[in-house]
This record gives C-alpha cells, sequence and structure tokens, in this order.
C-alpha cells in the first residue's frame, strides 16, 4: 500500500478501502505521509467525493487519532448531542440543551471557539461573570450529572487529525467537499461519545450551505456515517436566509436565549428551539418526535428549562443572577440606534453581512485566539415581515471596543431589503431526516 | 492574489491567467508557495485541464525559471529539434540528427539520461568509447557549426521548475496529465532554444500515450503552445504496439543506427526516420515535407548521413570506428538465443514487456545515478509479421552483468503472440500534424 496508488486510484474513481483512508490519516497525523501527498487525495476527493462507507472509515479514522470519550457509561444513560454548522444568530445550545436537561435526558458538550462572526457557544457562555469552560473531565461529567447539562472547550487530544487535515484544507481550497465537512463534523461527535446526534444544518447565505441541495446532500452523508458508527442522528434543516432571532453578538445572544427560557422567544427561535430539544429528547427514547415535541414546550412553559440553565451556570462557576439582572453581562460602551429611511415592508435582511458587521463591533474572532467584546453585537427591533416607517428604529449596534459606528451604521441600514408589499413566510425548520 | 484564490479558481473550473500561472510557478520554484499548494493545483489541473493559452503560459513561466539559450543567433542559422515521448528501441535521434546535418541544417540536441527500460540517447552514444557528453557550451556549438549536430546533457540550469513540479507529479499522482506532460515536455525545447521542433509521440502499450486519441491530444496541445511561443512544430503520431527496430539496449541500438545509415534499417526503422527527418528538414525550410523526404532519402542513401555521425562521434571525442568494428562497443560476457516452440505467424510483440526484460539485463536505469550495462539488450530475429518454425530463433538477449539468465528467456518467449494467420500490417507513421 503507498500513499501514490491510493491518491491515484482516487483520482480515477475508484472506492478506498478502509485500510487504506486509515494508512493515509494515521500516515499523515504521523507525519509519515507528507502535507503535499494529502492535499492532492484532498483535492481528488473535492473531485470524485466519497461514498457512505469511505466517509464512515475516514471519520473513524480521524476519530481513532485522538481521545475519545464515552459519557453515557459515565454517567448511566444515554446522552445526546447537538450540533450546528455555523450561522449568524445561532444560540439554539443555550436554550435546547437547558430544554432537555429539563426532561432528564444527559447533554454533555464539547465545544469549540473556532473562528466566526460571533464567538462559539463558549464564548457566549463566558460573558456570565464567573462562569468558567475549561473544566477537567470529573468537573465536566458532575456538571452533567447535577445539571442535565454542561458545556466545556475541547482537549486538545479530540482528533487532532481533523485539526491537521482542516488546516491543510484551509490552505488548498478543498474546505467545501461535502465527505469532508461531513467527517470533520462528525468525527468530533463520534469522539465525544453520545448516542444520539442532531445535527442543525443551516441552509441559506448566512451559512456555509448556501443552497438546500448541498445541504441535504451533507445531511445525508451525516446520518449514513452515524448509522455505520452505530450511532442515532438526526438531520435538521433550517433557515438561515436571515438572522436567527433578533439579537446577533455574546452577551446579546446570552439575553436572548435567557429570554426564550422565560417565554419570549421570537417567532423562529421558538420553532426551532422546540423543532430541535425535540428530535433530542427523541433520540434519547423519550417518545415519538410529536410527543417529544409536548415535552419539549412543556420544559420551557413550566420554566423548568431556565431553572436547568440556572444551576449549570452556577454549577460552572458563573453568577445565575446574570440571567435575569442582565446588567451584570457587561454594558456596552457605545450604543448606536439606526432608524428607517423609509417606508415599507422588511422582506429580506442579508443574513452574511449581519455577520459581518458584528465581527467589526467585536463580537467575534477574526484571528485563532483573538480577544471577543462579549457586549458587542446587534440588536434587530425589526426582522423580516415587519412593517417599518420612516423614522422608526430597525436595530442596535453596540460596542465596546472603539469601533468605527458610522461605517457600521452605513453597512446595517443596507441589510434590509424593503418593500410595498409583505414578503411570503419562510418556515424556520425546512426539513428533518431521521435515520 | 493568493495560491488558494488560484487552487479555488481551477477547481471551479475557470481559466488562470497568465499573471496567476506565474506566480503559481514562480513562487513554487522559490519554495514561496509550500508543496501542498501545488500538488493541489496539480490534481485540480488533472481534473480540469488547461486551456492551450493557460498551458502555453505555464510552459513558459517553467521556461523562465532557469537558463535559456539561442542557439541559432550563435551558429547564424535556423535550429530544428526532435523529441521523442519515449519507447522501446527508439534510436531515432542517432538516425535524423545525422540525415538533417547532412541536409545542412542545425540539430543542438540537448537529451536526459532520465530512467527507463533502456538509457536515453546519451547513454548509447556513451557505449562509443571515448564519448563524452558533458559538454561546455563553448564545445557543444562548434560540434554543431562542424558536424551539423551534437548530442550534450543537459545542465543543471535547464528548467529547474519542470524538475520540481515533475518530482511533486511523481509523488502526487499527477504525472498523466495532458498540458502537464506538454509543459513539461515543451519548456525543455523551448529553453533549448529551436525554431523548429518535431515531436515524435509514441502511441501504444510500449509508450506512455497508450492510446491514439491521448496522443492526439497531447500532439494538439504541443503544437498550440509551440505556436502561441513563436515556434514552428509537427508531431508525428508514431506506433509503439511493438518495439521499433529489432535492437533494444543501448550499444546494439547504436549499432542498428549505424546499420541504418548504411543502408540496412528494418522496414519500420527507416519509414520513421524518413518521416521524422522530412518534418524537420522541412521546419528549416528545406521544402515542402515531399521534397523533404527526397532530401532525407538522399542524405541517407549517399552515406553522407552515416559521415555526419562519424564526424559527430569524433569531434565529441569518440572513436568512429566503433560504427563499423562493432565489438569496440564491448561484447556481452552472456547471450542467450531464444528459439521458438511453435510455428507460426508473429501476431504481436508485447512492447512494454520487452522494455521490462531490457531493464531486467541491466540495459537501463532504475534508480535516479544507476549504472547501465552498454553490451546488455534485446537483438530481435523476428518481427510482427514473421512466420517462425519451430526451433528458429526468435531473438538474442545478451548482458555482461550477471542477470538472470532463464528467467528473460521465460518472459521473452511470452513477449510473443503467434498465430496460423498472418496479422494486418500497421504503418509506423500513424499520423501527422503540422502547426
Amino acid at each position: 500500500m503507498t500513499a501514490y496508488d491510493i491518491i491515484m486510484k482516487k483520482r480515477r474513481g475508484g472506492e478506498l478501502s478502509e485500510d487504506e483512508i486509515r494508512f493515509m490519516t494515521e500516515g499523515f497525523v504521523k507525519d509519515d505521509i507528507p502535507d503535499y501527498q494529502m492535499s492532492a487525495l484532498l483535492m481528488a476527493i473535492c473531485f470524485n467525493g466519497m461514498t457512505p462507507s469511505e466517509t464512515a472509515a475516514l471519520t473513524s479514522a480521524m476519530v481513532n487519532s485522538g481521545d475519545t470519550y464515552s459519557p453515557s457509561a459515565e454517567l448511566g444513560r444515554i446522552c445526546v448531542d447537538k450540533h450546528s454548522t455555523g450561522g449568524i444568530g445561532d444560540k439554539l445550545t443555550l436554550i435546547a440543551a437547558p430544554i432537555c436537561a429539563a426532561c432528564g435526558v444527559y447533554i454533555p458538550k464539547m465545544s469549540g471557539r473556532g473562528l466566526g462572526h460571533t464567538g462559539g457557544t463558549i464564548d457566549k457562555l463566558e460573558s456570565i461573570p464567573g462562569l468558567k469552560t475549561s473544566l477537567t473531565h470529573s468537573e465536566f461529567i458532575s456538571v452533567v450529572k447535577e445539571a442535565g447539562f454542561a458545556v466545556s472547550g475541547q482537549t486538545g487530544t479530540l482528533v487532532p487529525a481533523d485539526k491537521k487535515i482542516y488546516a491543510l484544507r484551509n490552505a488548498t481550497a478543498t474546505v467545501d467537499s461535502i465527505p469532508l465537512i461531513c467527517s470533520s463534523i462528525m468525527s468530533k461527535k463520534l469522539a465525544t461519545g453520545a448516542e444520539g446526534i442532531v445535527i442543525d444544518v443551516k441552509v441559506g447565505d448566512g451559512a456555509f450551505m448556501k443552497n438546500y441541495d448541498d445541504a441535504l446532500r451533507l445531511a445525508d452523508s451525516m446520518i449514513k456515517v452515524a448509522k455505520l458508527s452505530g450511532r442515532k442522528c438526526s438531520a435538521v434543516l433550517t433557515d438561515m436566509e436571515k438572522p436567527l432571532g433578533m439579537a446577533v453578538g455574546n452577551a446579546v445572544e446570552v439575553i436572548e436565549a435567557a429570554e426564550a427560557l422565560k417565554g419570549n422567544a421570537p417567532a423562529d427561535l421558538y420553532e426551532l428551539s422546540i423543532a430541535i430539544s425535540a428530535e433530542m429528547l427523541s433520540l434519547a427514547g423519550k417518545g415519538s418526535p410529536d410527543e417529544c415535541t409536548e415535552l419539549a414546550k412543556e420544559a420551557l412553559s413550566s420554566g423548568r428549562a431556565l431553572a436547568a440553565l440556572e444551576k449549570m451556570v452556577s454549577l460552572q462557576g458563573g453568577n445565575p443572577e446574570a440571567l435575569h439582572d442582565y446588567s451584570l453581562l457587561g454594558v456596552p460602551s457605545d450604543v448606536r440606534e439606526v432608524v428607517s429611511e423609509t417606508d415599507g415592508y422588511i422582506t429580506g435582511i442579508s443574513c452574511e453581512k449581519t455577520g459581518l458587521i458584528a465581527l467589526s463591533l467585536g463580537a467575534g474572532r477574526q484571528f485563532k485566539n483573538g480577544d471577543i467584546d462579549p457586549t458587542a453585537g446587534i440588536i434587530f427591533n425589526k426582522t423580516v415581515g415587519s412593517y417599518v416607517h420612516k423614522g422608526e428604529v430597525l436595530g442596535k449596534l453596540l460596542t465596546s471596543s472603539k469601533r468605527d459606528m458610522d461605517a457600521a451604521e452605513r453597512d446595517f441600514r443596507k441589510l434590509f431589503r424593503i418593500s410595498d408589499t409583505s414578503p411570503e413566510k419562510r418556515p424556520a425548520v425546512l426539513k428533518i431526516i431521521r435515520s
């Protein structure tokens, strides 16, 4: 077996065996296979794809490159995880995990920071004073046991193959390949050991998957890999043609999540929170998706989900009072209200550009290990479908980081498409695929 | 301009600009572009190809990576070069160059050694005692001036980009791509500066191009690149479904070439020698291809071509007597005659396997800088179309290198396909394409 033959086989459209995929992946991690052979293989995969078996073999080889966890063995109960392919204003973990915890399902959530328009879930949580996300494994398990869920940063040895392959893909224009995206996501989900995995596949201008068909193919690939790896999986295709909810940032998203758990969610956020939670509960064996929808609604409306979040915050060292007195999350030093210059229905809000504005305000990280301004972000007063009068506030821009507010305001105003006729209503959940 | 964007553009099927191609090629040679980005680009080129303009730009960027020559400026006359894509028993340079020289056309030929089933032209020439192929530039030019042609090894700075790119292609399964093959060949031909270039594109089991359509595409690509680079070019597609002529090796091919120049060429070798020479003469402005065919035949039959070879051998330090007393080329210590075990017409001779036997006898180089046994090789007594009687000699295996002659004999016998009916005659020249 040689790297040359394996690259040639994939170039010619052949199906690689499990051994061949393991040979390349292990060899690459150990520096036995040089970068340039791996990048040639990755490019050939971009063109010729991978079968579900190949993708599962790649995922498994990646999982085996680092530490693996079996939280359910330690907790004595099925564990469920969720993953989002990433969108603007996505605070679903902060809502769905407490809902599931409130229904008695364990959610041991390991999250990355990563780069992005806003921080990841752990960055958002860190806007809560005192809350720490770098837990030891035993602290992590003990928070899950008591609160029903915990959110911790990933350790250095979780799927090192993914880190190394991703860096290479990022330098060689081989990021956007369904089997490579699938194996990158699924390897981390499989390594952290949950039996049930719900994938929130965002679709649209603000998402990695710009169109429905690609999103469907990715969802299908992930479900097949999960199945071949002995895990249960549901994929929820969700709309990312506009930001999710009304808040984009870190502290502002914690506030919106807390409000959602108090029954004040915007319609799209509510619909998605219940749908994702129901899928997670159903994978945990709590009943049919319909039954679990009711469980999720009840956990939310009863306040039990909010209580679960309070408990988790407190156990991870944070001040749960911040979920009520939002000033404890920090107050932005600079706030700019942006008003509409015209009357009409808002028919669209450019989603990716919303993310870029949030980033420009300091809500995201442009470089690895860069700092985040937790108070920075955007609060929309109007969303798609709203009618706006000239002079009415469209939204607020927040920062504590001395950013160019005039430029942000100009860009913000350009986000909105405004028309005389009301737009068709788009559902937040586009499709659910179950294994 | 970034390597990432250029790779992505090619991956998406776009046409790269001259600047983009120069950026990648120069950057790669200077180690500014890492191997892994270049290999990703090469793989994307394997899938999406290159337009003639892109291929010409790549070729030109490669040429500019090293030294370039203008022999016609020094010699005051148009110079012509030939190149063969490589086959078994290919001693055409040793015949066509003297023919052209005898007709007053200058052929300043730089040759590589390379790896192969037998040595290259300079290895073959080095079986002549005393002959040296590492000439200084002024020696080279002076031999061309006096003998009409010279054959010298390539210098270290001739197209270093090709050396570096080829090594990467060879490790990443990206060798067999028409534009990459084309740019590799043409960069060396353009750098050595001849105004007219004849490419002998071998087609068949013993050639790099296994089928006619690929050979045609390669020929077409080379002619277009030559044209875009201001050179004249003809491509001759020639048969490599069986070895060319009756001798395969080094000294044995020098002998066959000398015999050809004395009027004793096998039919296929004669046909090809005249055809290639005529194209070269025609590119040098000696007349129409038909007129040049007559010139070539006359140069050969008159003995003037043989005289040109003798002169060149002598000027490069070799003993021209070796072209008459072949024992001066060395006598193999071990000779094995192989007889037929059956009666019938020879309908085929496996060409690539002939090369492997020659290699196993010591005629070729398995590793860079490896030694060659100049006396090793194969002499066929029968060829495709011959009738053979049981017990009649099919051919002879020669070596001075203590090789496994029993294995070579077994393999040699298996080369022949023998049948009751005579095969259809195949032409040696399949097609000629002129720019």
